[in-house]
C-alpha cells in the first residue's frame, strides 16, 4: 500500500522557504515554512499531498544502478532541500508508454543524469495525479548538504533543458533550510 | 485532469446485482444495486472510487489497434456490465516498469486478449492505487449485451489462467443487469 507523503505550507515547519518562484505556470501562495509528514497540519496555509508509489519507467538494469546508492532522507548534515511540484502536459499523458519512455530516457537522460547525483542529492518522488482534484502530477523532493548546493542546481538545469521538459507546463520551485 | 468515477453499492442504483463472488481474498459486504457515477449516492453501504488515467504498458502500435476499436460505454444492447475490483501484491508492484511489462504483455498477451473482445465488451480501466487508504489498485468495468456474456467468461478465464494473474491477491466479481 502506497505511504502518503504530505507538504504543508504556513507558518511552522521544519523547514524554512529561502526562495519560492514558480518557474512555469502560476504561483503557489507564498508561505515561510514547509513541514513534510504523514498528514496536514492543522495551520496550514495550502497543503499539497500523494503518495509514494511504484517505478514507472525504470528498467531491471537501471533500477541495480539505483539501488546501489539508495537515496536516503533525513541526513543530518543534508539541510538544504527543495520541493519542485510539477504537472506535465495533457499532451505529454496521451502518448503510448514506450514514447513518453523514449523521451524521458532516450532522449532526455532523466534516470542516468538524477543517478550521477544520488551520492549528493537525496530524492523522493511523490506521485498525486491519480488522485481526484490534484493540482499537480508530481510532488519532487531533494536533500542535500549546503555544499553541494551547486550540485542541485546543475542537476536542474540539466533536466530543464531536456526534450522532456517541453511536456512540463507547472513547475514551482521552493527552496528550503531546515538549519535555522 | 484525470476523471473521478465513483461506485456507490446499496439498496439504489442503476444496475442491479446478479451475483456477487470474492474470486481471491475478502469478499466486499453484499450489496443489491450499484450506481456508477462522478460522486458517490447519499445511502450507500460502500464507495470505491478511482480515475481514469493514463496508460501504463501499452506501445504506440497497441494503441493504434486499441484505438481502431475504442471502448463505447452506455450502448443500449450493453445492458449487461461487470465490475471487478483488483489489487495485485507488493511483489507485482516492487518489480521494475520492462518487467511488468514483460509479464503483462510479452507473457500473458492482457492487451492482446482485451483487444480481441473489444467489439463485443466495452471496458474502462480506473485506477486507484494512488489514492492514499486505497482498498483496490483498480476498478475494472465491463458492459455487454446479454448474448455476449459467455465472450465475456471467456475473456475472464483466458486473463485469470495467465501467469500476470498469480500477481493478483485480491479480486471481487460483482455481475450486472440494468435491463430490469
Amino acid at each position: 500500500v502506497p505511504d502518503a507523503v504530505v507538504f504543508s505550507g504556513g507558518a511552522s515547519g521544519a523547514w524554512k522557504v529561502v526562495r519560492q518562484v514558480a518557474v512555469t505556470g502560476a504561483p503557489l501562495p507564498p508561505v515561510a515554512r514547509i513541514e513534510k509528514g504523514g498528514k496536514a497540519v492543522t495551520d496550514a496555509a495550502w497543503v499539497l499531498m500523494g503518495v509514494t508509489s511504484n517505478l514507472r519507467y525504470t528498467t531491471a538494469a537501471e533500477k541495480r544502478i539505483l539501488d546501489a546508492t539508495p537515496s536516503v532522507l533525513g541526513r543530518p548534515s543534508a539541510t538544504r532541500g527543495a520541493l519542485i511540484p510539477i504537472t506535465k502536459s495533457a499532451r505529454w499523458w496521451g502518448l503510448p508508454q514506450d514514447e513518453r519512455r523514449a523521451i524521458l530516457e532516450e532522449q532526455s537522460r532523466h534516470i542516468a543524469i538524477g543517478s550521477a547525483y544520488l551520492s549528493k542529492v537525496s530524492r523522493q518522488l511523490v506521485h498525486c495525479r491519480d488522485q481526484a482534484g490534484a493540482r499537480f502530477d508530481f510532488l519532487t523532493w531533494f536533500e542535500f548538504a549546503p555544499a553541494d548546493e551547486p550540485r542541485f542546481d546543475e542537476l536542474l538545469a540539466e533536466l530543464r533543458a531536456s526534450p522532456e521538459w517541453r511536456f512540463v507546463e507547472h513547475e514551482v520551485e521552493i527552496r528550503l533550510d531546515r538549519g535555522t
